[in-house]
């Protein structure tokens, strides 16, 4: 049985927020911050929507999560994303002080990884391949889509 | 004479802003965005205000500029910054791809050079040490307030 506490649970939400992008015609990346197993803030990609490169899914959950908490600093809470930050992100997690990250597929040419898990706060714990293959599936269909219009 | 047009007028504009977010309690930060000589946005660090750690002059900024033009590129852009940028708004900085970027003061600590110029865009110009003195003592003086509160 599936508990609904799971990382598994919480990437499915992500994923629903990746999926809104993708019906707006957005790169489908979604995101949620959960504290104390519970959802406080969901995001998704909207960088065409508001022509701002800084709209990513991880950017938006994180200003939802502040805001929500009324605290500049989320040392208790987890960030879900289907895809794993790029450097913009993973530079905003860090000042978060975020307690804990985890992504769904890779991204050998935009993730942050390519320069080191230090660009996270030395106190963020990194998991990743959660949904790997379901957050992958989406992204490479979004792409495909987009070459054969 | 000082044209009005030079790097030093417009690192002159960035560091009004940098002062507008030390009278706020601010780290102060402050950045201009030109295009064609002209000044289309302006941002200070606004992290406490709004308790929101992605508030960085830059991003306020760079997101100001894309409204502006109503585009997600500024590649005939200059951004002016007091600091150093940090991973985070290098990295918003690429995904702009903007033109050029020149900052004051140097940041060994947190700016986004201990990764390499690389995680800017390949095409964009950088440059720093303008009025570096300037934008140096506005933080120094900030920081050793701070201190003696």
């Amino acid at each position: 049985m599936l508990s609904i506490l799971s990382d598994d649970y919480f990437m499915k939400q992500a994923l629903a927020e990746a999926r809104r992008a993708y019906e707006l015609g957005e790169v489908p990346v979604g995101a949620v911050v959960v504290s104390d197993q519970h959802i406080i803030a969901r995001g998704h990609n909207t960088t065409e929507q508001l022509r701002d490169v800084t709209a990513h899914a991880e950017m938006v959950a994180l200003t939802a999560a502040s805001n929500y908490l009324d605290a500049k600093y989320l040392t208790d809470c987890t960030l879900f994303v289907t895809l794993e930050p790029c450097v913009m992100c993973a530079g905003a997690l860090a000042w978060s002080q975020i307690g804990r990250v985890v992504f769904g597929a890779g991204d050998d040419k935009r993730g942050f990884l390519r320069f080191g898990k230090e660009i996270l706060h030395p106190k963020t714990t990194l998991e990743y391949g959660i949904l790997e293959e379901e957050c992958q599936e989406l992204l490479t269909s979004f792409f495909k889509a987009r070459r054969n219009r």
